[in-house]
């Protein structure tokens, strides 16, 4: 079962939110029914996201029936676009979408978007392995990691970024533990990074979020590694909410952290995290817990569902291209232009 | 509503378990019932699992029927101090029963016993104000203060510590928000503080536990108070698990961080952290909320319910007898000092 799939015209999606309890897969024939699975976190993590926005825009190119091809086409850009506003892949994937569509007339389009959604999607796993490998060689021996959200398969076309890292570790025979934080509101670590790590074997303890500081203390911690939904061009990342006090407990607790992703999570337009938008989420998520109220129903609550980790607490950034460390800004820019090259 | 109330020879106490959804006043009859209620955190907070246990102390002395009043005795008193190992006001407190069964007869220790228990019970009320109004004193006008856990009025005889504090700021117009951290895995910020300080109009804020960072980077918090569970002589402070985390963090964004709690929270007998019994509990507690599951069912977990502060970051300790700071081994010393002199 992939949990992104197009067959038939259709476009197939598990829903993330009743894992592991329930294994449902959706199917998506219109652009709304796409940005509704993307907004509401059934299909979640800066990568899925975007081949899912790809695929998106096949289903846009298809439904096309009169009128003016490129402005239908526009306006279903902005709409996918307009379904999440932190992680930059999503962008990226439209962007790279809109080069193939802005060329092509409604005829041809629906074949050439496909061929190009389908790329994106072998693409991403492709990075994965390469930026996993990268990232499993910095491993040391009986590594004890912690982790925080799902930077898995799930979040990916596949194979994933920080437990891409974790699954070579382990096929290198590196990694001893995984402590997975379950990552309220939505609980990403216990429901989607548990369930993969025990389906592929890969040895994990789930903890709460506000045990992780208690573990680096107790010495159960060597390093911690995380996915991002986008990265400045000085290094610094938004990842989702929490990642930023796991970085400063590390810190704290001189215990190396990484952050890792496929450089189509780099936004160098913006020069510093503080530029990045930060989405507010609505606050029931905060309220309840897999479904149930654990809050009174009328308590106010902020629900920010990112924080940004300024590179100075990040020890290293993995991506395909390699191992970013020291100059930040540098190094990024280095990685770009030794991509454009090829 | 009392959460805590001796009525007719039976022991009423408030099912915190169940709030806020419901409110289900529990009858309490045997010593056991007492202890399950303990045991199963139907009734927590460390000033308020003492009155609990001292009032069990008088159900054990009118439950005697025959045979050795001193052994049955020492036999309740061990079966209510096995209930949770870590708060150490649950052992002062069956040591001050002690020291009035231990010097009574089979007929006379029941009335003994409840006056005595009715004592402890409205001297932590008179603690908690004063207290309160120490720690008022240093609160700055308009202060956003950030909770972990819920040591109010539920978790005492009334009134409060931490909550008790915000109260009394309060009531003197200095407090313009109370942040409160859901406290996983059992919620009880989410569940019981939100819950008080909305019943009293304080203004509150929740947010999950990995929020709280982004919170303080946002400069929305200007400082944290905790209760604590078993304060070392040093200083050092066990409470709710999380509040270790929460102290780092603070050091990091220089917010002050302050422990309250009253005297009998100190165990003299322990020089530092190190030596405080942490008590592991139930993994389906990690794993689930009220029944439902929100992870892997046999995932592995940790599930410490405490963690200890060191004393190096906590800017003050607030009691009953005022504040201590700085060298906290000398001024816990002249506090014990003072209050045996009266």
């Amino acid at each position: 079962m992939k949990h992104i799939e197009w067959k038939d015209h259709k476009l197939y999606l598990l829903d993330q939110r009743l894992l592991p309890g329930r294994t449902v897969i959706t199917e998506n024939v219109t652009v709304e029914d796409v940005c509704d699975k993307i907004r509401t976190l059934a299909v979640r993590g800066a990568p899925a996201i975007s081949i899912t926005a790809a695929y998106g825009m096949v289903i846009a190119a298809e439904s096309f029936r009169a009128g003016d091809f490129q402005s239908h086409m526009e306006e279903n850009h902005r709409r996918l676009a307009a379904t999440r506003p932190t992680a930059v892949n999503l962008f990226w994937a439209l962007a790279e979408m809109k080069k193939v569509w802005s060329a092509a007339d409604a005829a041809e389009a629906p074949a050439l978007l496909l061929a190009k959604a389908r790329e994106i999607e072998a693409d991403d796993v492709r990075r994965c392995r390469r930026l996993s490998a990268h990232g499993a060689a910095l491993l040391p021996a009986g590594a004890r990691i912690l982790t925080h959200c799902n930077a898995g398969a799930l979040a990916t076309g596949g194979y994933g970024t920080a437990l891409g890292i974790i699954r070579r570790g382990c096929e290198e025979g590196k990694v001893a533990m995984v402590y997975a934080d379950e990552t309220r509101p939505l609980l990403q670590g216990a429901r989607l990074t548990a369930y993969e790590l025990m389906e592929d074997g890969v040895p994990v303890t789930l903890i709460t979020d506000n045990m992780a500081a208690h573990m680096m203390k107790s010495g159960k911690i060597d390093l911690v590694i995380t996915g991002a939904d986008r990265i400045a061009a000085n290094g610094d990342a938004a990842n989702k909410i929490g990642t930023y006090g796991v970085a400063v407990l590390a810190a704290y607790h001189r215990v190396p952290f990484y952050i890792t992703a496929p450089l189509s999570t780099f936004d160098l337009t913006i020069p510093t995290g503080s530029d990045i938008i930060i989405e507010e989420r609505d606050g029931d998520e905060v309220r309840s817990l897999g479904g149930v109220f654990t809050a009174p129903k009328d308590v106010p609550v902020e629900n920010p569902a990112f924080d940004v980790t300024p590179h100075e607490l990040i020890k290293a950034i993995i991506t395909e291209e390699g191992v970013i460390e020291g100059d930040f800004e540098r190094g990024i820019r280095a990685q770009f232009e030794a991509a454009a090259k090829g």
